[in-house]
């Protein structure tokens, strides 16, 4: 038997492929050496959630008590919240499981390689077993990446998937790295009460973000006592006496319970046999067309192809990629924008183009905003800092982003103006309900537009 | 000299046609017998969110505590609290202040009354003042209505607006009418350790909504262990011995510290002198064609027309009759879908067309829907009961409703997509950002429809 179609990697990028596919009547096979719901759901988006979830009581009486509104205490069981992270990840992944075996997508639970052109073998428990197929789709994912000298020992030097693996929850913390992982695990420490430290290389936190939301980040985190120390090069990462020390190129010395090292992700192609198919690979990645397309009849989706590393993303372009094998769509792979999240208490969201990515651009642009603290939702959360960024380019939304309370909510509504290229024209079509933290986008959208320079 | 525009109201859908017609230029004079703002921001929608806000500690500490994960306690000081609010309704008056000030409108504070045609009288402190209109917006909104015999006595029976002025919270509380408003002081009052009791003469809880959500709610009302009692006439409500008692028409009694009674809201319009211009008012409200017309040159927006009690909705008026008395749109008004939100934990979001409302359509109409329990968003706040259901009419998104935890979220999105009457085929032209709750407006949208019988 040949398959229409088999997926290495059980991923929100494959997962969603192999689903989509079979609904549409194609024979699936789905090939995962470790868990159903990869990276995003066993060791990176879903369990920093459920922990964040968890300590939100923490902050919001936090941010009450400042202003002599609440006192109290809560206290969180870190044991029993990684009992109950571990449970959702059960449960998540065994409805995975029922969903497949109710499309009548075969699963193969083993490492699966290519082997020349329509085959696959999958080093299973049991034995090697080999698969055909018609067209494949590669969507093994993303690990940490490391510096040489900077790799973790799983000892006090963290990766993020040891880090979320935690039995507790350390007193200090440094966190090797300012992007959205090691911040949310940050946050999460903070609010456990650990003292943190972030170093980073670059000069501002969360360097892929817009300059001014690095900057109210930074305010922030100093507020909240984090020592920040940024443009700071790290040379060494040791366990020394049960302590995480974290040496500089300077020579200078941080030590702390824990360090978590959480510089970025790297593509998964080592031992794919990517060669019996002649897919050469660059910088590890799996190059792509624009048909997501490595090969004849063979793709990559999410973060293997090095596009974008996001699981929204590799979903989306798994179902892109179901449709089309299919024969459900053709043309090429649209994404649209795509936008990206900071979950925590600030939050930040970003989708489309940025005012420090356009200053070269031949069209006309403008930014307005607008500020949190005008807004009766961050008002009644006692969480005023941060604004909602517009960037017009010829009069049409062309990015947004926002940090502060909440601003997670306004993500779905901007890439939806993002995508549709709204005008001012096209404000009125819409009515935002009232209160909402919705309106501080509306009025970040409504608000005096000033050129960029 | 004659004012452009003369607005009698300074609440929502007054502030915004005064502020936005002087934006366009024109010269407005804003007249208010008593705060800026209205009933939205003074004894409405703002306070209670911050209500809500400032006691959204205990709600996410509670729902953790019964996972196990977190213990401790949250202690909300409710004279705190007031002040709080006081403090923030004063600064935001004085923001709408300046911000009118800015904009060259001139501020009457007083009551002010219809003299004939062109003319209006405002009887201010300093005596009456004879102003000139080529147009006249009335936006005199709404008041808290009784039934003969259910009048609030100010001591142990209040309305809304002596509600939210009260210096204690109640131990006990018995709220009559189980709408929107007394739902969310309900929630608060829960939160602050009140016994609950809901009376209401319908058979459901939320009766304007679904009855799919009013059973989802009645259902989280009760594990609560609030006393829900439904399809009961109440007959009597009267302060005895500085007890607040309820006496049903079976002659059935029930006490409590306070009595809340919000069985609704009805236009303000006495006194106006709308006869002066020939106006006349059908059940207390007056009544507008489709440009929001009641008499030459006379418009009226907000609650005092009738058409709907939200907020946003008189906002939204006023933003079109501003334009349109400057010239800058023809045509009708049109308000496009409007949607609705009931705050606190659970929340509702409704907009467009719902299931029980569509029977007898012409349309083909189906249903589809998501459970929040699949949700991890739902799933970290520990707080998984709910859903989101799609109306379908003709393939297209007619409306949505959903009941759960921050579902308030999803009101934004969900009414740009009943707006824009998408089929399941724009569904891939947004990324919705992952994890988020908004995916289960997602899954509810690509769920299998099922037909309405």
């Amino acid at each position: 038997m040949t398959y229409d179609l088999i997926v290495l990697g059980a991923g929100p990028g494959g997962f969603d492929a192999a689903t989509a596919a079979a609904g549409y009547g194609l024979k699936v096979a789905l090939v995962e050496k470790r868990s159903l719901g990869g990276t995003c759901l066993n060791r990176g988006c879903i369990p920093t959630k459920l922990w964040l979830g968890a300590t939100s009581a923490i902050d919001e009486l936090h941010n009450q008590s400042k202003l002599k509104i609440a006192s109290g205490e809560v206290v969180v069981d870190f044991a029993a919240l990684q009992a109950r992270v571990a449970k959702h990840l059960a449960g998540t992944r065994k409805a995975m499981a029922m969903q497949l075996e109710k499309l009548g997508v075969d699963l193969f639970e083993g490492f699966g390689r290519l082997a020349g052109e329509g085959t696959v073998e999958v080093e299973a428990a049991d034995g090697i077993k080999t698969l055909k197929y018609a067209n494949l789709v590669i969507a093994t994912g993303s690990k940490p990446i490391y510096f040489p000298g900077l790799e973790p020992d799983g000892d006090c030097v963290l990766d993020s998937d040891m880090f979320l693996a935690m039995e507790t929850m350390p007193a200090s913390l440094i966190v090797v790295g300012a992007g959205f992982i090691g911040l949310e695990m940050a946050q999460v420490a903070h609010r456990f009460g650990a003292q943190v430290t972030v170093v980073d290389a670059m000069d501002r936190v969360a360097p892929l973000e817009d300059p001014e939301v690095s900057k109210a980040l930074l305010s922030i985190f100093k507020r909240w006592k984090w020592d920040v120390q940024l443009a700071k090069r790290v040379a060494g990462l040791r366990t020394v006496d049960g302590k995480g020390v974290l040496t500089m190129d300077s020579g200078e010395k941080l030590t702390a319970d824990k360090i978590l090292v959480a510089v970025g992700r790297g593509p998964v192609t080592e031992g794919l046999g990517l060669d019996t198919v002649g897919i050469e690979v660059a910088m590890r990645r799996i190059e792509v067309d624009e048909n997501l397309q490595a090969a004849p009849n063979i793709y990559a989706v999410g973060d293997v192809n090095g596009l974008i590393q996001l699981a929204h993303a590799a979903a989306h372009q798994g179902h892109h990629l179901a449709a089309a094998v299919a024969g459900k769509t053709d043309g090429p792979y649209e994404s649209g924008p795509v936008p990206s999240v900071l979950y925590g208490a600030p939050e930040v969201m970003r989708v489309g183009r940025m005012e420090n990515e356009i200053f070269l651009s031949p069209e006309r642009c403008e930014v307005s905003r607008a500020q949190l603290a005008a807004n009766p939702m961050a008002q009644a959360h006692a969480s005023t800092q941060g604004f909602v960024k517009v960037v017009w380019a010829d009069g049409r939304v062309a990015g947004v982003t926002a940090v502060g309370h909440d601003v997670s909510r306004l993500t779905t509504p901007a890439t939806m103006i993002v995508a549709q290229g709204w005008t001012g024209h096209d404000l009125h079509s819409v009515m935002f309900p009232h209160p909402s933290l919705d309106e501080s986008l509306l009025a970040a959208l409504r608000a005096e537009r000033t050129p960029v320079e």
